[in-house]
């Protein structure tokens, strides 16, 4: 598998990337990494004569800011290293893409430079919530307005791709994310989707669920609008991060005896925000287009593109041409 | 202040509401408690002689369920206890309406029995969200498909019971529940309603704010549509009880000396559960409606309800006169 590398996405870009796709060559036991970037930016961070073998560069010129329209962006700039990147898995070069950039610069990257899977109207970013029991969340934010057809394609897209990741025995099990747990509650798109997912072969469709419920392990796969599930994933990471550094004052502040009886749990404590710490998840899938394409978070440090690549490399080959299958099969039924 | 309580209302009705209203009647200052409800269901949790003088009791015959279209089961049933308490307020025979039972129906129960301020086409839920600052989100489920307007209304009632309820020395500060924070990010109600809270003089907007903003403290108010709010309240409510779950098995599980520490560092953990608990902040109160509704978490037990009337009896007299009054005046401006 060759993965191509957008090496200027990020907040922490080029360094922290550079820095993980090198720990990344080394770990993986096959494949190579595609670096796509302005040599002459890249190159104070390459180590020198210690590359790795399967690491290959190719140049580009320029980035797309978060703060850019994305597609007006590319279109004006096509050599920005995303870009580039996307044109290396639609031409075959590389298969898979990363990039910790701009989320709207990546997706729009992906839809121009390698196009959607037949069948399939808008991608979906399926990203895991470990909290505490893992659901793979879809969309968190590539197709911000849907449709129900939108929805049940994103749980097509979504079983397959859980099988794999959680190494499920049976079905996926597919929830929605509503309001109430009756048929009936929500908006428009909550019901009609309700409906659709309800009739479809295609999918173990097991009812709405709450937003209290995401980590209860009642789903495997959760399908919302880009909108709803952005929003779902940022409260949930952010709720957690806060809780969590409430916890960090209460045992880290106070008295001797609680400094002592706090630094007896550190590690404890620490499995536990390691748990739910989203850089040990690695990226986010773009499922729908005719690629791997993943998306690091934007303040990825190395450890963080390190897991991504290493979650790229263990998603395994044949994963869109399944999904392509499973959109083509799940339509028709 | 007569507050009529909905004794039927909610999984712990009536025994946890007949304690927590006992316990409120002894607390309050001033002010009387008209407890609604049949009166041989109530009889027994009432303590015989020693009930504070007080508490009042008006009969109702029956309840709302959970599962039933809010609405259409009011028509069927007026003798409901909601609706009873709801027609006390309508009559000036209380100015406020507590019930901990279904939310549907107590939203219902308030537009066909109480009716909407002037200038108010739908009401919001706001409830406190405590993570670790503490915001006042709205709409958390009362319209699920709102217009521009209605979250510029819900802004204007926002702040006024923000300033109250935080004790705000200048205006509030509303933030807008999106994706992204430059303006253009969103759904068309979340780019309209940018644009209509931008140029509202009414209004102290401080822009956009992402979910994992939503405890910075960079805004007093949230103002969503009732869909993604309830899914906001309902994920960091989620989020925050599994963080401190395994955080609390991490201090109360494993050796000997992480037992003993965690005795040591209990009082504090506690504190940190306390400050994020729901049940400590009473109940969520129903804006836009002509008189004061307070809708409490629907497994209340006796101190959520003692702490609901409290805060509906702390909100203070003329709530009601200054909402209608900054409605007309911001829907003018």
């Amino acid at each position: 598998m060759r993965i191509a590398v957008d090496a200027l996405g990020g907040d922490n870009a080029p360094e922290e990337v550079v820095s993980g796709v090198l720990r990344a060559a080394r770990r993986l036991a096959s494949g190579t990494i595609v670096l796509v970037g302005p040599p002459e930016r890249l190159e104070p961070y390459l180590g020198g004569d210690d590359r790795p073998p399967n690491l290959d560069l190719v140049a580009s010129g320029g980035v797309i800011s978060m703060s850019e329209e994305p597609a007006a962006a590319l279109r004006a700039n096509p050599e920005a290293s995303v870009a580039v990147a996307a044109t290396l898995v639609r031409r075959g070069e590389a298969d898979a893409l990363f990039s910790a950039g701009s989320t709207g610069a990546t997706v729009a990257a992906a839809l121009l430079g390698i196009g959607r899977l037949k069948g399939c109207r808008r991608p979906a970013i399926a990203t895991v919530l470990p909290f505490p029991r893992p659901v793979l969340l879809l969309d968190a934010g590539a197709t911000i307005v849907c449709r129900p057809q939108d929805l049940l394609n994103f749980a097509i897209l979504g079983s397959v791709f859980a099988k794999r990741y959680f190494g499920l025995e049976g079905e996926a099990r597919v929830g929605l994310i509503n309001v109430g747990e009756e048929p009936g509650k929500g908006s428009d798109l909550a019901r009609e989707s309700h409906g659709l997912l309800s009739s479809s072969p295609a999918v173990n469709f097991v009812g709405n669920v709450e937003g209290r419920d995401i980590g209860s392990g009642t789903a495997d796969v959760l399908v919302t609008d880009g909108f709803t599930g952005n929003v779902v994933l940022k409260t949930a990471e952010g709720t957690a991060r806060e809780i969590l550094s409430m916890v960090r004052s209460a045992v880290t502040e106070g008295g001797p005896q609680h400094k002592l009886a706090g630094a007896v749990l550190r590690p404890r404590l620490v499995a536990v925000r390691d748990q739910v710490d989203p850089e040990n998840y690695g990226g986010s899938f773009l499922l729908g287009v005719r690629g791997s394409v993943v998306i690091g978070h934007g303040n990825s440090r190395a450890r963080g593109v390190e897991n991504a690549l290493a979650g790229i490399s263990g998603a395994g080959a044949g994963l869109t041409g399944e999904l392509q299958d499973a959109l083509l099969a799940g339509n028709a039924s």
